[in-house]
């Protein structure tokens, strides 16, 4: 990837695979939030299982993150990462009004990319 | 769900249930893509198996669109859909400078609501 400017879609091997996603609205409070998301994707990048990351956020403050794994185990184990972070200083309270997160097997993917 | 001010969230039933994560990138042209994605969600929602749908894109152009139904069926009698949609006038190619798509089974979901 490249980081001058890397894409904003997650390359992925062929299914199966899991994926995590998680919607939120964010409160109000800026309060170190950027560094935080930047910290839980650096964070997850280096977790065993970690296939790749996608995420949006629109003007609203609702967004999506869709972060993708190779197993359950590997996804039980992020969440107990995330669990032991927030408990120590990130506190997704904090910034988050309201989340929800669905965990789901991807059996089948296809895409489209533009010609030229 | 209020027409004034309706929730981003989809309010689902208890697992298991299917989302589709449609990953975009849009291209620099409008070109009525606005009533394309209000008429495809419109769309989407009179379909049977049709469960809910969360929306987010950036300033980037790049979004993410979670839709969830009842099962594969469901997905399958939307693909078509959406496919014979596109062939008549929608055309995907003319928005979306790239996309992936993701079909996954739902097993697990939770959440936070602030409280207060």
């Amino acid at each position: 990837m490249s980081s001058s400017s890397p894409s904003p879609f997650a390359h992925l091997p062929e299914p199966p695979y899991y994926v995590v996603a998680f919607s939120s609205c964010r409160t109000d409070r800026d309060d170190g939030y950027g560094n935080m998301a930047d910290a839980m994707v650096e964070l997850a990048s280096r977790q065993p299982g970690f296939l790749g990351i996608e995420s949006a956020r629109g003007d609203d403050g609702f967004g999506i993150t869709n972060s993708y794994w190779r197993n359950e185990d590997s996804i039980r184990a992020w969440k107990a990462v995330v669990s032991h972070a927030a408990a120590q200083e990130l506190g997704r309270e904090r910034w988050y009004a309201h989340y929800r997160v669905r965990i789901a097997r991807v059996d089948r993917a296809y895409g489209f990319d533009c010609p030229g």
